[in-house]
């Protein structure tokens, strides 16, 4: 297996993100973003502390004052080590002093800031006490655009991980389902998965007969019969970025209703694939999928929005919803994967990552999506 | 290699946990408590989704109400499946719906609540702008004591992780560290934990000369030398229920500094150890610590506190620093782990978990706390 490799991210790179955020956060209305662990500060900065804990590690993005990042003093090695950090100033906090004044002293009493989502109410109720002045809005709500277009460079990580999750489907509908239990194939597909490159597997999930018809289903126990529908739903990271790839098997020949309804999300991911160019909302990426199931009388059973999008996680903004008029941009990137989910009995989920191009949309996964029969 | 088994927590189990909170509660001036995915939900109900997501799942803890989860509609089927939910009345929200909306229905537009400090800052500002008369308080700070007394069941648990961790120590001495990496001997460190029972490894610290001095290093290319000083921490959960122990290690006869050293970290550890007792402050187990360490003119090398607490996490409080003046009380579970760091050369950290008795303090792994030498 060749595993692909990267190219660095440079501590230019960084900075400018950084950069573009404070023009963005200023644009949006915002005094400054504030960034904690998580997928924001590794995509500024490179950094991913080892453990996420209640120390606070903040990064503060202003206008009028060079990017900041706050650590605990124990952290301090750790977080000079990201190539990033070294566009910020480095500030750090020992334990048993009050990481809350030190930021206190880098914001404004009557700033207006946008906060990482994933922020812990913690750090956030603890800003609040300390300067009452302040007002916080969600940064994904405020800046949703904040990692949602991606450069060449990541293009090329998310292309990545998508080859390696089509040639781990190519493989996976090569081995044994029948008479082995859910949890094996996943574990074959979290092999895969790694041996294709995946430094980190985030969901191997195998949803056989019934449990195909619980989207969140991941892999029980249940041994997989012939005469199964099976929804393999499955990836990672891959240098940093993140696969997502769904399609369903016929364990044995299929029945005539489950080749209909995987025609029917066949076609739905289809027509949500070729909704996707520059300009169109986020919306309407969800109404030409679901519109094709409706249509086909499975509407009720198309129990989830139509997709989210995928980077440095893989599942963020935006979101491929009813009510999302976000419009698309090249260089999102996203998942499109309609279902259809038959209580009690089986389900069906096609599920491809795209992105989009100046005149459309491209698939940056593209195994074959026709009902494939397994063993 | 014997696997320990873990008696099952039972419904009345969480209902107690889920009743005890709503008191505790009412006496900190509270109408209430939100509790989000993480500890604090696994620990009232045994509910862990599979993915933490921004899609709201919040259970809600208060006087005049059932205790209610409210979920999303497509992660139903999983809360269903955790023992403590039956406890609660599950109500789930459908992509496309607010669920702050849901929420607030369930909350006081006056009310002060609680809410869990790793509450995503999302969920906590979409709250506070549903219901702008609302107040909200980190739920450390306001009951910091929620989960930090253990019953029997959680401290056998606790008991049975410490023993795994101790014949994981007595199995890793016996190893080859010499003219191999930092990652293989935590590699070692992983397989062991994994072995003796864990169903997660959260870290296995291997800080060799140098890189012992970085007390948050993890485990790095750098091949461990003849002569190093090698700092071991390492732990997860067995059971749901977590481990962490250090020792410090010497591979080949160790230099008169390095016995000097270690020497004076066994004796804080000890004394740290000795001073757990009911009623005494959690800072006090610091200072007894640190005291011994200063006394040898090492004091500003001593870098961190004391200790942390330890249940569902292998971090959470009650924290053992000054400045902490919550008694200790019988069942609590924390750390005992001084240090010193010599920048550039080497560290020494000892830790024991330790929990507060009737009358003192007792260890729950328990091997051996001399410099051991290594090959």
């Amino acid at each position: 297996m060749t595993v692909p490799t990267a190219v660095p991210f440079t501590l230019e790179d960084y900075a400018a993100r950084m950069a573009r955020v404070v023009t963005d956060a200023r644009a949006a209305g915002l005094d400054g973003v504030l960034v904690t662990p998580g997928p924001d500060l590794v995509w500024l900065t490179g950094y991913r502390p080892t453990a996420l804990t209640e120390r606070l590690t903040m990064l503060f993005l202003q206008e009028d004052r060079e990017p900041t990042l706050l650590v605990p003093t124990l952290e301090r090695p750790d977080a000079e080590g990201a190539v990033g950090s070294a566009a910020a100033t480095l500030v750090d906090w020992p334990d048993g002093a009050d990481p809350y004044a030190a930021a206190s002293a880098l914001l404004r009493p009557d700033g207006r800031y946008g906060v990482s989502d994933n922020a812990w109410a913690l750090h956030l109720l603890s800003l609040q006490t300390a300067l009452p002045g302040t007002a916080y809005d969600s940064l994904t709500r405020r800046l949703p655009m904040l990692r949602a277009v991606k450069d060449d460079n990541e293009l090329a990580r998310l292309a990545a991980a998508g080859a390696a999750a089509d040639a781990t489907y190519e493989e996976i509908v090569t081995v044994r389902f029948a008479g082995r239990r859910e949890t094996d194939v996943a574990g074959d597909l979290a092999d895969l998965l790694r041996g294709f490159g995946h430094e980190q597997v985030d969901f191997t999930v195998v949803g056989s007969g019934p449990n195909g018809a619980n989207p969140h289903h991941e892999a029980g126990d249940r041994t997989i019969e012939v005469g199964d529908c099976v929804v393999l739903d499955f990836g990672g990271l891959l240098a940093g970025y993140g696969s997502d790839t769904s399609r369903t098997v016929s364990v044995g020949e299929p029945s005539a209703e489950v080749s209909e309804v995987h025609e029917v999300v066949r076609l739905a991911q289809q027509a949500g694939v070729e909704a996707v160019r520059p300009g169109v909302a986020c919306q309407e990426v969800d109404r030409a999928a679901r519109r094709v199931i409706t249509d086909a009388g499975y509407g009720e059973q198309f129990l989830h929005r139509t997709g989210h999008g995928i980077g440095v996680t893989t599942h963020e903004p935006p979101y491929m919803i009813e009510g999302e008029e976000l419009p698309l941009v090249p260089g999102m990137c996203f998942s499109v994967e309609p279902g259809v989910y038959l209580a009690g009995r089986f389900g069906v989920r096609i599920e491809d990552i795209v992105t989009v191009t100046q005149d459309g949309g491209r698939r940056l996964n593209d195994s074959p999506r026709d009902l494939r029969v397994v063993g």
